[in-house]
């Protein structure tokens, strides 16, 4: 009985189109990452769960894929255990290996590991996917890649304003139209001591991260509920309602926070970037944004976010500074700061304002029509002597009817159609024939070649 | 307590140095690939077992990396089923999902799943890890990557010789000196045949490819046990013992066989194919070779395995002609033929022959010393215009000691170092020195970018 073929759920097929705009995505942020002197690096798919468990929260244990150990996955398990039905104890005695989660556990893990081979400051980029057994839905999937550029063991702020040109680049070069916002953990620490409640800072960072999204009268409530005091919740406020451009919204800020020492270092170092941002010069929109609390519990210093202007779809790129990527593998205190761009957003961008160029799914330049044995044979010697140029050239592999092979010709967008038939045999030529006008001309190789080149 | 980091055995970390040899290779296949108008696709790292399972004989099987079920992975086993340890039963309902083992089952379940969206015939290439939980060992890993090219939907031979010119060329390109060893089951089938042990051609195939190995007597003695008779050992012989052109050897064959339709038939598609490659010019050797027997469960005509000349280390490509690739899921006939680069292997012979270029691992090209603030800016200012250029280009991160900075282009055989100093800043210069040559000079912007471009 023959199997209907099927993926598991949240998983994906690419089909020919679309690796050619997965790929033109890719290369456009390989090629950036390359031109900053990022170098690449790859690392297992399947890491000791022992490295990925405890990293990513209790949900991001649960999330997390684990393989079945190979051979007896029940040696170590007593009848008893086994009908205890403990899940994460039985996990734990069935599967040593889990697929990894993100790139910054693994990298984290690399730069320990083989840190006697690396010099510092280091610059890497990672593009690999990741794998989450999250629950799938529209533009969610269980596996996705992450592309991610990371320099650790350097403390300057020159690091992040690299970042931030690579990240103006790579939408410039992809023609999306950004806003890029940047904030600063030490600001939101600051905010939450100058308003008196210090330990209440991830409470207040959840709640103002959404103001964009419920208004600032929703967001009052969620800080009344979590227990803010009324006279925080007005401390607050103006600092919620700042408008204006980055150095005036940094000017009243840098007031408010006057008495906190680590907010006011956060000021000093959210004005040094953007000076030297401004100062550069960048295509894409920069904008301070104190409500922006991404990854708070990782981020120490900036933190960058990156949102398409044209279309509503969230974050298509993110990042910030941390201070202790490695102290959990037993190596601490190396700071570093790192961006990931998200491939899949960035493509349904791309694909919603129809950004590709035309000419993406065209892999062959010119397909040569089969006439038979002979004329095969002849045709060959030119695919190659076109191949061998750089064309990319193909012959049409089966004698059948003309209608049929012009069909693939079509079918693929092939913009050039060669014929060499019986009559061009003994003269050496080749029929031409443009798909785009239907003009046909008669060429030697070497013109052939010029043509197509 | 700090955990001492590790990754599983038999898998690998790929530092730059080694991504930018792998990268020399994959990118020489893929190519070649394009040049020859094949599309790439991707599937997803995780099928469904019941895609995989039964595919690959039951040694296959067990080798398969299978997934725990995400939440209750128990909820489908009842106690006496858990006591009772049937493994295969148990992991049946424990897992439903597998990490691929290969890329051609993923294909076939590609071309039944999208079938209507495909052109035939279908040109496909396919560049992915694939996982086995093979004993590891020197050569052997247990994640790497396969190189795979497959034509589907076409019977005609041209395909073969395509393929067959695509590994000339990009053994060529790497520099890899080859021998390509060329087969064809119906020859097989045909010996077996003639020498009155048709059913016997497993044993009589699995015995003859290990000739070059183990040599004639041994190959006789292993015959002898699997039940040969003397007679037909004795018209082995000849066969075994054939040298000459590959023209020489064809004729002989055709003599041994012209009693066998489906033997014959194999001579003839030889020829064919020997002819064709002949008349295009091919640069690496190819011999007919009555003894390879690669995938003969799978390979229905022509067989393809190539060597290394210059390095004793097995097969480093590998393909043949299958006659049914998607009949397991339902779709029957479908014909093609592939061939798959062996990259690890590759990259072994390249390493041990000194053929990889010299300047791979450099990525950047000029690094411009940090001095401090205001020279920072300036030079960043210069990094961005030199990166708008297609030039590769960095500043130091940190203000920090010369020999500090020096040491990273150095150990990063960055070869051009840039300067700008407080006297430089003034008259807009660049003082650029060349790390070969020690010597230096001052540049304008302008004339750096064509210095270093």
């Amino acid at each position: 009985m023959a199997q209907k073929p099927s993926i598991p759920k949240g998983t994906r097929d690419f089909s020919p189109e679309e690796m050619a705009r997965r790929n033109y995505i890719f290369d456009t942020i390989k090629r950036n990452f390359a031109l900053c002197g990022y170098k690449q690096i790859e690392t297992p798919a399947m890491e000791n769960l022992q490295t990925l468990m405890g990293k990513y929260g209790e949900e991001g244990d649960r999330l997390l894929f684990k393989i079945q150990n190979s051979g007896d996955f029940l040696r170590s398990c007593c009848d008893e255990e086994l009908v205890a039905r403990n899940l994460v104890k039985l996990t734990n005695k069935m599967c040593e290996k889990g697929l990894r989660y993100d790139l910054t556990v693994p990298f984290a893990r690399f730069v320990v590991q083989h840190r006697n081979e690396l010099q510092m400051p280091f610059k890497r980029f990672q593009i690999q996917p990741v794998w989450r057994a999250d629950r799938p839905q529209k533009g969610r999937y269980r596996e996705f890649y992450q592309c991610d550029a990371d320099v650790v063991g350097s403390d300057s702020l020159l690091n992040e304003v690299e970042l931030l040109t690579l990240i103006d680049k790579v939408f410039t070069d992809l023609g999306i139209n950004v806003a890029v916002k940047l904030n600063n953990r030490k600001v939101l620490s600051g905010i939450a001591e100058t308003i008196g409640e210090a330990d209440k800072i991830v409470d207040i960072t959840v709640a103002i991260d959404k103001i964009d999204k419920i208004g600032l009268e929703n967001v009052n409530a969620e800080l009344r509920e979590k227990g803010l005091g009324e006279a925080a919740i007005e401390a607050l406020r103006p600092i919620l309602e700042l408008s204006g451009s980055n150095s005036e919204k940094l000017d009243v800020m840098s007031e408010i926070l006057k008495d906190s020492e680590t907010g006011m270092k956060g000021i000093a170092e959210l004005r040094e970037v953007t000076a030297a941002l401004d100062a550069l010069g960048h295509a894409n929109e920069v904008q301070v944004d104190f409500s922006l609390a991404r990854g708070l519990n990782y981020y120490t210093g900036t933190i960058i976010e990156v949102q398409a202007k044209d279309v509503v779809i969230g974050s298509i790129t993110g990042g910030g500074r941390y201070d202790n990527l490695t102290g959990v593998f037993g190596m601490p205190g190396l700071s570093g700061v790192g961006i990931s761009f998200g491939a899949d957003r960035i493509y349904d961008v791309m694909t919603q304002l129809g950004l590709f160029p035309d000419d993406l799914g065209r892999t062959v330049k010119v397909m040569f029509v089969n006439f038979g044995e002979k004329e095969a044979l002849q045709s060959l010697r030119y695919v190659k002597a076109l191949r061998e140029a750089g064309v990319s050239a193909m012959l049409y592999p089966d004698c059948c009817k003309m209608k049929k092979q012009m069909t693939m010709a079509d079918a693929d967008r092939i913009p050039f159609v060669a014929f060499v038939g019986e009559s061009e045999l003994g003269r050496d030529a080749i029929v031409i024939k443009s798909m785009a006008t239907g003009e046909q001309s008669e060429y030697t190789l070497a013109a052939a070649i010029e043509l197509l080149s």
